[in-house]
């Protein structure tokens, strides 16, 4: 029973590709914003096939059959050993017994995408389509399968419980396995691909560059929500052990995590600027969704709007200081809304999650292990991608095409072509 | 079975509220569109949270604690009694009993935020986002929880078979719960913020301020189609006694209302001004869609058709009695299609239901009780919330805010900004 | 169990409408932007209307009562006679073995509206609602239900097996049920109302003439998928004999087939034009969606894939064939995307196919079969009946009626009042 639920909630989580790819483009410029919508949808695609045909084999499932060594009298399972190009998914109806493992295949098929995704929000206005569509089949063929393999798949961060008697690493709706992965992806690419032209003067002051269409940032947020219901639900099954009647507490968590991200991010913008921020309380509510993911089926209420509220707090503070302290140009707010609010929720599962097993300390101390692996191993592992497919393959988009827009750049026709927008107000450089 | 069908149907259920939030802010005016996303965002974040944490407690569920008192020889059970702080929400599944509560709870908290967003498009462009938000608290917090218990958590209105021997109240999709008290909440904040400039010349005459985006529209109308499905059907296998097998046809009926009600503005329009109007047509699409929730797994497909078409008929022509002679600044209609069609699909149970039990006079005349306590009751406690909220945080913006756009004057930043926009054809007063 | 399942995806059909609506009304003009989503809605809701009153009897369901005559010494079966208004439906939860005939019907309730809406993207800035609203009933009244009879009905084309000692004509998820015969009333409408003015120059010369949104088109893709997994879904568990745990493999086919025609029509307009061409890309993604559909629980995943990728070169070609070569004016591209990826995807359930009986050859002649009656008696039918509809109601606005913009035309206002647009750049003759 938990699995067909499980199977259907799998069916909502494109529409939190669809909310993101919304928000990733309204907070982008009207010159590059079809360029971001046709980026979005050849990540989904490319990181889709990659995922089904090689990735979902190395990501494996919990018990199959998996690549392992043996290291400081430990046994390390690294990698899963699964079947390549889609075999894991029955579609004759003769194996019953891999329900499971076609449900885990097509969720982490969309979970890929998402992460996929991510990175663009960050390279907006500048990120070349060539490179996009490497980097997401690198990361859904290989970076996003190792990771998951190691969390979902029943590898050693999974198994930290059994073998050193710690507990077991938890991220049910891959806080971590998506969203800090994607995240973490994002910071390489805006960090490779650099500011846009006129974001930052010669002096060092930022432009503030604001996005071109807000209702559909904020539309966008809305049909996230009811993606992430579908994510958390069904990967709470699956990963996180939940049965049916723990279903209905992931979909009040979710809501109230969102809820509590863009509460505080209106709070917050209210309490500094005067007036609250649209854009920012986007980010909160996005950044309250990611957070809440990692413990969704393992709190209550009053613990997901807490996590959910210092996501959206956090978030806005971490945006600034990545645009004014460390100058990186991440138009979307990507890295902190979905690395920085994912690690948040990482360590929230130590703090809030109520385990049958294992005491506190052992939990958090899991936790800490993951993250250490996501930014000891993980973000070197993505940096060094990205940095070396950008020698073959620069990312950025040469000369002033970030100032004549993605658009015709890119792909020879704008957004809107009948629309009258206004003559830049910001001097290209 | 059908409570995995039901929670599976909740999920939906925020597409409805996406689908309106599209609806609001396209027949508002540009200039204050990001205005009303982020405060329908506002008031979807603070409803969830204070209907959790609280309202659902005094909500209640069928056969839980209540409060109640004896009068008249009777006695009334007027108010829940349950758990506060979401402790309502089984999140660890040790209480397998409670999947029903817990979807109570789901269901209930969206429900709660659809109501409270219904008002800000009767404030569209002019009220303020802080008194949105106190009020979204105090409607999901109290309001909506009291006439929720009456109905859907086995208070008065539905133990009036048993009290009185006529029949319960019936209002499986919230006809009434939902919509009546949002569109009385509408018509409240209507009053209280008045008119918009410009829209009443000195000498009375009405201008027509034309949406801004009827594309988003339109498209609302077909997301909001889906998460009222979910909605009807969550709610007629919770609180209408449904069975799976009954689903299918509470699907077609959605459908069927939905069709009738746009199709019937389309042919009122066009007969009245000899071209069809798309905004009353959108406004049709929804009232049927409110009037055929109420008695959604109750009839058949040729009832709810009849049903949403004498919606749609009854929506246009209200619409046009609030804009002309009472002269109601409504920009999204909300009154009428919220109000006004929810309670002719109160009466429209009584007419068309298939009741196992009960005369049809017994029926009819429990749902004009119902409607009493709506009009009698719900009515006057809405007003004098709101005109007291008014007093101490004042709904309307001051000045020339309106005028200026809630964008500006509110956010501090367009919606648009990298599009031309008309210079205004209204004159400010 | 599969029933639930079944229940649950139809829910989802109407995303696939959605998605589409901002597809046809994005790749059209803005002066006609009103109109396509009204026009959209009303065709929706005419065809559910007519569907459920009368086609619903005449499509039937397997093993339901029929009309059949025998010719040839076979006995053929051509039309359903089920109960009209919608009595097939059961409301009152009196006859639980009325569940599949329930889900039926109401799949097919929005599978009709699927097929009366595609036609519109053909006809796109000059088909009149009039003739728009009549030419639904029609098809869902009349036209789609023969088709469908014939092959989800358990009709003549379903029993080639057992008439003929072939194997039936398989069309599980309604690539010739629906987007065949949705993409020939496209066909027909399109010669009917003849290409737009601007759209042909005096010596031939074909304009581009550029959708004027490409964010919605794109945003459309993203949600038609969702639309399409609920429908590929739902019609393998009633039509295609698929159990639950053959329905992630329909997931993952229908994402593959997706992802398969966007890249390949990014890689051909990339090779042939240099850049690649966002809605060419997005018309791919949806023939990949169309294609797919024929087949979706009966092939592995790289079937899917090479299903997609050779529907979206296909399109891509054929999009320019209509245009350039046949001088047929389809703003959309429906023809090609809907009635061209259908045919292709009922031909590659023959190629790809796993069936337990019958031979490959068998399945093939089966097919073409059936394909043959698309082309040579419903594409007849259809357009003597739009050749005939034409004469007392003529599709094609009068005067400058196109080059004016349907929106002020036929509604009597825009759909984007307050934006500023370009003035034409298409000279009207």
């Amino acid at each position: 029973m938990s699995l067909v639920v499980c199977l259907l909630c799998i069916m909502l989580v494109p529409l939190a590709a669809a909310g993101l790819a919304l928000i990733h483009q309204g907070l982008g410029r009207s010159r590059s914003a079809a360029h971001a919508m046709l980026g979005t949808l050849c990540a989904l695609a490319i990181s889709a096939i990659f995922f089904v045909l090689f990735g979902s084999a190395w990501a494996g499932v919990a018990g199959g059959p998996v690549h392992s060594f043996a290291a400081g009298g430990f046994h390390w399972d690294w990698l899963g050993a699964g079947a390549f190009f889609g075999h894991g998914v029955s579609v004759d109806g003769s194996d019953p017994a891999g329900l499971g493992r076609s449900l885990t295949l097509c969720l982490e098929m969309f979970a890929a995408g998402l992460a996929a995704m991510i990175p663009l929000s960050a390279g907006s206005d500048r990120w070349r389509i060539g490179p996009i569509c490497i980097s997401s089949a690198l990361l859904a063929g290989f970076i996003f399968p190792l990771f998951a393999h190691w969390v979902w798949g029943g590898g050693w961060l999974a198994q930290l419980g059994t073998t050193f008697g710690l507990a077991g690493f938890f991220d049910a709706g891959g806080a971590g396995v998506v969203q800090v992965v994607g995240g973490l992806m994002a910071l390489a690419v805006a960090w490779i691909a650099g500011p846009r032209k006129g974001k930052y003067s010669d002096d060092g002051v930022a432009a503030a560059i604001p996005g071109h269409n807000i209702v559909l940032v904020l539309f966008g947020c809305l049909l996230a929500l009811v993606g992430w219901i579908g994510l958390d639900s069904a990967s709470s099954i699956l990963f996180g052990g939940a049965g049916v009647e723990q279903i209905p507490g992931v979909v009040v968590n979710a809501m109230m995590s969102a809820s509590g991200g863009a509460l505080a991010a209106v709070m917050v913008t209210r309490a500094r600027y005067r007036k609250p921020d649209a854009s920012l309380s986007a980010n909160g509510w996005i950044a309250g969704l990611v957070a809440g993911s990692a413990a969704c089926g393992m709190v209550t209420p009053v613990a997901a709007l807490d996590t959910g509220m210092i996501a959206g707090l956090l978030v806005t503070y971490m945006i600034e200081a990545f645009e004014l302290q460390l100058r990186v140009d991440d138009p979307g707010g990507a890295v902190s809304v979905h690395a920085g609010a994912g690690l948040w929720g990482l360590i929230a599962v130590g703090l809030f999650g109520h385990f049958a097993d294992g005491t506190r300390g052992n939990h958090m101390l899991a936790q800490l292990v993951g993250i250490a692996a996501l930014l000891g191993f993980m973000l070197p592992l993505i940096y060094g991608v990205n940095l070396l497919l950008n020698r073959f393959e620069p990312y950025r988009v040469d000369g002033n095409g970030d100032w004549q827009g993605m658009d015709i750049r890119e792909l020879g026709a704008g957004a809107y072509p009948e629309f009258v927008v206004h003559a830049d107000e910001f001097v290209p450089r």
